[in-house]
């Protein structure tokens, strides 16, 4: 490997190629590809901002440099000097007339890059993962990712939220311990957060509108394509708010998301073949059932659940497939849900609860509630669901001085930007998945 | 307490009531303070966004009324409903005079809110911190410390860094195992993130520049102010990156931090007592000396610190005071920093990195290097630092294929909010800290 020569002409991103017709430019990265067609050579390069063709001419070139051209293999680092043109068939609009090469690593045809572009497994794709992401693919859901936390941010920024970062590490369960990674922390055991949504509730009573934006963990026996064990999560709580404000936030939340993919990463869609048009439907105002509702749909539609079940992921599936856009499912049966949600004053068997189901059988990607505001209801619903009103204690304390209706929903950023990228499992949303038997690399 | 009442007249936020002189408002929130001056009552409410004075005036409501508002207490919830006026001596500019209250729930006399207008003791203050917020002066470093992460993600979004989350689970230590906290994972054993650095090269590659953005944790029996054992770092990652590089995106990071605070935060400065000429200050470019020299100015302030000893907390102070703005140490002894770290190919001995420390006595807010790129000298420094080469398998294939100069580094968020709120101690400057001897709340 070379050192970086010094060199007077510009190193320009390839995305911004087109702003530099007609120059002389320096780009840097990798080899992507290299395409030869008789006398003409097409190495095509990515720097993390694009793909760029250039075109290597044998009798306008040194048979030094045109050799070195045709000895490039994939994942060769590179510095490469041209003129940039004007190219409308060419990947980005431009291409490269090449007439330096400094080539920094060149991966040896005898230990070649492992990720070749023929099909691959996905086990061995997973183990490769540091690489992967160098894939068009990859790369582009991680922009997509990227502009879905960036329009998650803004919006509740925007809105006048304050970020209030929850702890990851907790000293008791929120929901049960069955589900809790186990911490070992000094000559104590600890749990890692599976929501940050109770420390969000004391945030709230002390910032009005606030949001926790992290990781969160579940050591769920899961292995289905909707499930990781460490994926990220925004929940936002509000003070003084009731079920209709939640719903509406979280519309309003996921309609800025969706149009700020489609403002942002039209290529990224297009390197994906997701199909924008399922994604521009998406328009408020969202359609709104109740659980009531929803289940006569599903058992209509031939499924076996019951009133008093959870909805299962076939049977989301079932009831999202017949609307154009994400379908909020409201109020369902309390003894489904958690302990702390508001029930129904006009009919208490039911949550003050929403789900919302993403299209296209994408299935849940927001939850929440109104939380119950009364000391004595949460207390008596934690004896209910056998939790210890110790590991609760300062959660009580919200209800004991200046206790006010509010409540939030949480979000996982995994799960929409499947939805978004159109992507058939969430192993691909993420750029270091961790699912019960993987937690490598 | 009382279901919220339906009401025709709006609800106003506190802190947007100057757009509504002389309007019938509505406003929800706590009681912070109640006075009392002869046949006027002063009640002092929040509801997150800011302080309004509420003005009682015996002669002008009903009995029941005035003695409604004489036994407000501390953090009751209410909605309060009256006419804004414009008054300079208010805080916020601006004062309601109260025609009607109601009060969700009142906290009695004999079970008063815990944290009253006298002091508490620290721990008293730390058990109670989901409380404690909403204090005026935790509020505002609240508020700071979400314009600073706001600053820091906008920073790397504008500038093209693409946001790559490292994960939180990793299956091998990044530098020894003795500062990690241990996770059953299922069957196995999995460890607590020190870092994202090495996952964030990874991404490096595939996207040119990156950063990762979340909690890291380090299991430091340190029980020093400048210490958790939970905190948030920033790290970006730049493909072909060099020292020079690195410490200019450093400083021109912190920079747009310490600007957007000012831009956004006078008033939580001021609630914090925090003078802000020094912030000010903190313009382009930092002064740079290399370790070589800032081992000679602290020697010669009198510390006994020699050539090949990193710098301690004592050192870093005595260093820091002698600039008015941060100070970026380059060059340290290799021999005293991480095994991934590029030697200067000038002086072997010394490492590509930087420190950078801040003004004020503040220490390290930023750690950088370029790292090796040359496959053959990081296994040596594997082996040279008794790490398992095993264990850095995929991080080695970075240097494998298609490798290339480049660097970053990581910025404490924790450190810096307590650099520009002020803070005595780095507890404050998180929601919920988490130290060697506090997991609770």
């Amino acid at each position: 490997m070379t050192e970086t020569p010094i060199d007077p002409v510009p190193v320009v991103e390839i995305a911004r190629l087109g702003q530099h017709i007609g120059e002389e430019v320096r780009i840097q990265g990798w080899v992507y590809n290299l395409r030869e067609s008789g006398k003409l050579l097409f190495p095509l390069f990515r720097d993390g901002t694009g793909l760029l063709q250039a075109v290597v001419f044998q009798k306008n070139v040194s048979p030094e440099l045109f050799a070195q051209v045709r000895s490039l293999t994939q994942e060769s680092s590179i510095h490469a000097r041209g003129v940039v043109r004007a190219d409308q068939r060419a990947p980005g609009g431009v291409e490269l007339d090449l007439h330096v090469l400094t080539v920094l690593q060149l991966v040896p045809a005898s230990d070649p890059y492992p990720i070749s572009p023929k099909e691959h497994g996905i086990d061995f794709l997973m183990d490769h993962r540091h690489l992967w992401l160098r894939s068009q693919r990859q790369a582009a859901i991680l922009r997509v990712r990227h502009q879905v936390i960036r329009a998650v941010r803004d919006f509740f920024d925007n809105e006048g939220y304050v970020l209030a970062d929850a702890p990851i590490l907790t000293p008791a369960a929120c929901e049960g311990t069955s589900t809790l990674f186990e911490v070992q922390y000094f000559d104590d055991k600890a749990f890692l957060t599976q929501s940050g949504q109770l420390y969000a509730e004391a945030a709230a009573m002390a910032l009005g509108k606030t949001y926790c934006f992290g990781p969160t963990f579940r050591a769920e026996k899961s292995k289905t394509r909707r499930h990781l064990t460490e994926f990220w999560m925004v929940e936002p709580e509000t003070a003084f708010a009731q079920l209709d404000d939640i719903m509406h936030l979280a519309e309003k939340l996921v309609t800025a998301v969706v149009a700020r993919v489609l403002e942002h990463c039209r290529n990224e869609l297009k390197t994906l073949e997701r199909n924008p048009a399922p994604l521009e439907a998406i328009q408020l105002p969202f359609p709104r059932i109740s659980y009531d509702e929803a289940l006569s749909r599903i058992q209509t539609a031939g499924s076996e659940m019951k009133w008093g079940d959870d909805l299962g992921g076939g049977d989301e599936t079932l009831l999202s497939k017949q609307f154009d856009r994400p379908v909020m499912v409201h109020r369902y049966p309390a003894s489904a849900k958690a302990f702390y949600m508001q029930p129904d004053p006009e009919r208490p068997e039911v949550a003050l609860c929403v789900d919302m189901l993403a299209p296209e059988g994408y299935g849940e990607i927001v939850g929440g509630s109104q939380r119950i505001h009364d000391l004595n209801l949460l207390r008596q619903r934690l004896e209910e669901h056998h939790l210890a009103e110790a590991d609760f204690r300062w959660y009580l304390d919200l209800r004991r001085w200046g206790s006010v209706p509010h409540g939030g929903f949480g979000m996982g950023i995994e799960r929409v930007v499947a939805w978004i990228c159109g992507l058939e499992h969430i192993r691909e949303t993420i750029p270091f998945p961790r699912t019960i038997y993987r937690i490598f690399p």
